[in-house]
């Protein structure tokens, strides 16, 4: 069988094979390094990731080769067998080489990705820009996301860095399910206006777009650490804006100040608070709806049988993680 | 036509008489002073209250009975006739005496309610409580709400002092609310234990009953100022849960930490932070319906031809209310 | 001899005339209403401003069309003499009318204005910007600058609404202050790319022009509020950039975070800290240079005789105004 | 001679042996794990506590056993010579195994102790509660502490996790320490109510008892985590005033409140501040209790000859340890 | 009868006069200004002061020339008769001049006083100083207050502007109060250097001697405000140091140290955070005493029947203040 | 040739050598320990350190009188040739010992020095007394600096341990750069009192001078950490004035109070905020200055194609160094 990208197994089942195992695919390179044998001699340790996870790998002989001509971010061949050392998994290389463009044609294969499928989240998109009715932020929505090249970065842009949605197209699904949030409240809060409140929603992270980059690793791109998304995100909104015929300035000026003031506090980037209805409302549901993603991330990443989290230093606490229903642990 | 409270007109109404009409009737007496005449002779100023606001009173003669009589908080009886100047209404006043029990029994009359019904928050309040199905929240439920002696209290009690909900039954109807709003929130992330989220709503601001009064006026309790709501809500939860029969740990842990964290932050008052998804959700939906409240509240009071409310301490900010599909002031 | 704007004493100048001294002119009024005369009788209460200060004035008779037809705002002439009641003077008002747009052309003459002409700042404007030997930054600043509608409202924009530089003009001398500055650290540290700089500086509050407004007084417009200058000076630099040939991307982006950072901190409304060197020099040039203004600005305000100003709640202390050349107080 | 608990050389006595003694005796194994010998081969390194300290041991063969049936927290029996590696001593296992429940029937034994002994504390305990006279609180007290199993576990709580009396019976050690410091000050300031200071004293930290365990180390439980002490505290005290018979509500409500506010801010963990003198008071006292404490504990693992302690976090500062009485080290 | 200083009837006993006996003695002006009679005629408002309290007082003829001469702060005789008006006492004065210097030689009569007196004060500071063993502090302790103008001067300064110990000798009150309690303390933790301890009690405010000045009222000197109490604190004691021999340089630096550091962090003035033992005891008794003393003289100024102080806004919180044996108010 | 702390290559051009090249000469040792060679056998690992950088060394045998002799701190003599593993340059040592107080007087020489040479910062301090002309100012900047003891230790004295000019004679050269910014704001801002701005600028970290030392490393003295270069910079300048005749007291306040205040904040070290025009002035030049001399030390220790600096704690922000002409990197 001739392996390709497709017919990889993914690292989070490769680390169940048995001990002996052959594995064969194409991996991320994301470390390489020598470090001596008991003999004195170097060997090769190489960190290999995809987008289920990561595994580390040892070659003990003739990798002069592989490690002159790779770096930290080459996509890479990969022929080995799986090991384990005290538990834990690791792959002996017998084999190492840069993946050619067309075996890998997109490094980004390698990154974890939003459960939410970029083709239902476009979908999704549509529908959502078609039920606004007010004619110029309907307009403006169209002319942001009719530019496919930018939909298609908007679908595979995270949410964030580390925090929360920090997946490749976490952007769209915490823009998606803050949309579900905010229809919801509309009804129960009629004096919200729901068309700016839906296309603040759409837009209030638009900025993402250009302060993170996937390209070579999920970080920030150096524009988004001088400006920063929010400042970002109103730029690229006035300059469709101006594109426009008669633009409103009221709805321009609400539209705006939401994006501006999401963040709900200048320490937290936003230079201006929320003052209007429709800006207060967006700001609670942006946190509660990053909330319970950081909250789900981190329980994802927690052990199983550990009933609180490692100490999380950006919420400052620990979360918790056991059921209500679960019986008492008896524990005073 | 004999006046009677039922009867009396509101003082919202009064003040939109023409100058001269008579008016009778019963309000709460909240200030009472006397100022000098231009001829040196004192005269009465008195500030009277219903439901719907205020209006300033003047005796011109004859009202050192009154002036001995009568002390702020009592409920009086007016005779008078509406005047203007400097276009602001106000009455002058031709009798001025202490009204009896059976006159107005309840001095809660004078107090602004809430727009929602006590009878329909309480049909309300019956409904949501017969949704759980979890049986140690739905007992605990029952044991608080039956007392219909606390159910009572609980049905009048201010959502606060001040900020938001600052009515009679403010707080049932701002618990009613969150209910809305948590169902809602439930459909849309499955994870969450919805009986435990409505339940710790339902009881997240039960200290308010202690914590808060409306007589003789809207205030802080001495037991509130030195405990809070916080505490006297779990101290009120817990002596539930004692009379109960096992009442399973695990679930009384995580309620109580609800009540406990829904501030958020120790600033406000919270001594731990949110560290439960339930938790968390509340803390925000707390925030959210406060707000809005707060901000309907603001609006209200604030002229309308006036574009930004005055600045509000307590949030730091000033509120914007011109709608989104207002033209364009032409401001630059 | 006729009274013209232009003949009107000043109100300075008023304050200091004998009791008796008669007095016609332009003025701007800023308050009007009435008060009771001990009779009983109303007399009219009015204030009146012009750049160099205000004072008040009584009207006893005959008011009753004054008090129809003007509001505050209005630019006035009145026919008076001066009086002193408790050693303050005041005017005594024989007649008050709403003057014509022909009388007074422009209200702006009745506010403070910087003490540097605007002739004078455009000039020096004018030869910074030749300066310039970047072609692109010097093509944004002719694209901005050369826009004859927009220099004019630049060259009489306050600094600020209350703190530092709040005068007519007030925007272009803190500007053209900070570049004198700019110019000396440059040839301090060689290190500073001075066109950068000096760009930067013409443009960091150049959002004023449209967060403030001078009429009808110096205010917040409520884009102002909404926006703040910060975001409203780079949707303003970057429209001018988009409309100029291949502006380069790494000046765009220092130039637009110098304007974003240039408060410092977000508490002060940056988005972004200072990052570059020559956003870190002129974030601290600005601080100096406003603080510099302020603390003259509250001396003037000072009794000559006061050691210490009144507390400034904004910088939270007190200011001495005391020379270090003054003989000891002999105070212990 | 037959090895036992009590025979066994406490860990401090072990480092200070010459090169080459043999120790035999039950520690508690805190750490168990293998690394690579120089010829390649895993050899065993584990870590041993008990009450005096800690240790290193290695074990250069036959470790298979002791690897597979061993975890950290296990009681253990080892049999070794101490060595020494570049001054620092460790041992050089030759057996180890598991501890049997009636070699070591308790693993505290294994811990810290305060140097206050449990009966010597529950003496002075029973003391101080004959010494108050308020007849409604020696009920309290006595219904709280005539529950033995309640006592005693009351007798070994710590004070705390890290940082100050964090040690088995620290609780009661720094209780006792400012029922002291009380008595004291009652006599300077004759305003302050003794027995509702005592009590509070008593009881201020009486939620530890439920929000630390040191089963199987010393650490927070998770309802402690959840719910904090304060919390855990009122809730314990209200439930046995329900209990009694007429607790005056005056006396109930001072004396939570006085729990609830012992640490002096909301930052700290109480949700309101002292508004009480003896609140007030209790504060201080205690901050003076716990900062003294501290220091001690700092000092103590602090190498005589450096004069600083290494950087304390939580207090942001180093502590100084020379004696005013030493002769000056002629720096500077 | 000759009215003298010493005879003159103190405030609070004139206020308890009954309406129309007749008042002459001295006090001190504090407000002198006019107001109109209903005539329009104006007549005179003066306050006046002595170390009991205020009183308000009336001229309605003759007082052109008191308002000439007089202003505040000038020391008065005044001839009056007690009125009422709406309950309120106040004087109609007869006659009013400016004392001489015979009849008031030191208008610090009229400020309010430390309840100890200065004699008692000054033999307690001579016995505790007599009790300092070690030589070098003991002989500074003495160049300080040998110096008999300098100890008349401490004698009488009060211990803080407004908030705490804000009458004259109120620093040498604290002082000796927090003497006691070092003194019970050092009983408690013998491991405390109690000489350092009460010698740095005995200075650690020192700086108040030129910090604050009773003349012509209660305030900060002009040095005080620029350096603090603090720097002058070291700078006093340290030019006192300089001039004995061989001070030893541990010693100073610890003393200093304590100086520097007693308000504890840097927000309340402190530049370095107590980092020794003594320094940290003398930190929180000296809060202890600071919050007691501010405690009793709000609770002073609170009308009896109150349950709460006014709202503190330097402690952020309302005082409490009826006793714990009281019975309930019946109040839920 | 005989090789001399003179002929000793500088370890930064070391580090270029070839493989194989031999190096000989003195150094400070840093660092002192064995680790096991692949045989088991220990072998000696240490670090070398001259003003120009560090380097590795390691010595294979013959070295137990070397590590029973030498200790960090040591200035020692090496003979070695230097290797290179994997990539990185090390030496291996054949000879090591402790250099003899003949061959290295003075271990600073092996300290950073700043780019500034102390003869030539000594000069520019002379010639910037020299323009000092109020007599009083100019009587006490010679009373100081004419101590050559002193002065040659202010020549030497870091302006800080990490943070900016961190050098020997790093204090001076910050010192001199504020003086260069002090004279051309003089010129831009006529109202500042140009002597007393300068004086302070050359005495406001004077109390460097008695906080860090430069031996036997750059460190803080314990008099430093227990009293803080604020308060040493007074009491040094106090008692220079108290030696002089007839200093002005509002000379020395306002000089006092720019040295107590130049820290700007109380948590930046300054118990008082700058409240005179200079103290303001010299705080933000101090700031501007330390500000930019941190930014080009980062810069240096950043790699060079590296667009960000590693994140700044102190700063918490990243600083960027490409340069404004740069081409854009073509990233979105």
């Amino acid at each position: 069988m001739t392996v390709s990208l497709a017919t990889t197994t993914p690292l989070k089942s490769v680390r169940e094979l048995p001990t002996g195992d052959s594995v064969q695919g194409f991996y991320l390179l994301t470390k390489i390094e020598t470090r001596p044998k008991k003999s004195g001699e170097p060997f090769l340790i190489v960190e290999l990731q995809d987008h289920s996870g990561k595994i580390e790998g040892k070659m003990w002989d003739n990798f002069s080769e592989a490690l002159e001509s790779l770096k930290p971010g080459d996509p890479v061949f990969v022929d080995a067998r799986l090991d384990h050392y005290q538990k834990l998994p690791s792959l002996v290389l017998t084999s190492l080489r840069k993946a050619t463009e067309i075996e890998v044609p997109d490094r980004r294969s390698f990154l974890p990705h939003s459960s939410l499928p970029a083709t239902q989240a476009n979908e999704r998109l549509v529908r959502v820009i078609e039920t606004i009715n007010e004619p110029h932020l309907r307009a403006l929505l169209d002319a942001i996301f009719d530019d496919l090249s930018f939909r298609r970065r908007f679908l595979e842009t995270p949410g964030g860095k580390a925090w929360h949605h920090a997946t490749v197209g976490g952007l769209v699904e915490h823009t998606l399910s803050m949309v579900t949030l905010a229809d919801a409240i509309c009804g129960h809060y009629p004096q919200l206006h729901r068309d700016l409140l839906i296309c603040g929603t759409l837009l209030h992270d638009i900025g993402k777009v250009q302060e993170l980059t996937v390209e070579p690793a999920l970080d920030y791109t150096s524009e988004g650490r001088l400006l920063g998304h929010i400042a970002q995100g109103v730029l690229l909104v006035e300059s469709k804006i101006r594109e426009l015929d008669e633009f409103p300035g009221e709805l321009r000026k609400q539209l705006l100040h939401i994006i501006l003031s999401h963040q709900g506090e200048p320490t937290m980037g936003s230079p201006v608070k929320p003052m209007t209805l429709e800006a207060l409302a967006l700001h609670y549901l942006d946190e509660l709806d990053s909330r319970v993603s950081a909250f789900e991330q981190i329980r994802a990443r927690t052990p199983e049988r550990q009933e609180f989290s490692d100490y999380q230093r950006l919420m400052d606490r620990f979360f918790y993680f056991r059921s209500p229903d679960e019986p008492d642990t008896g524990e005073e």
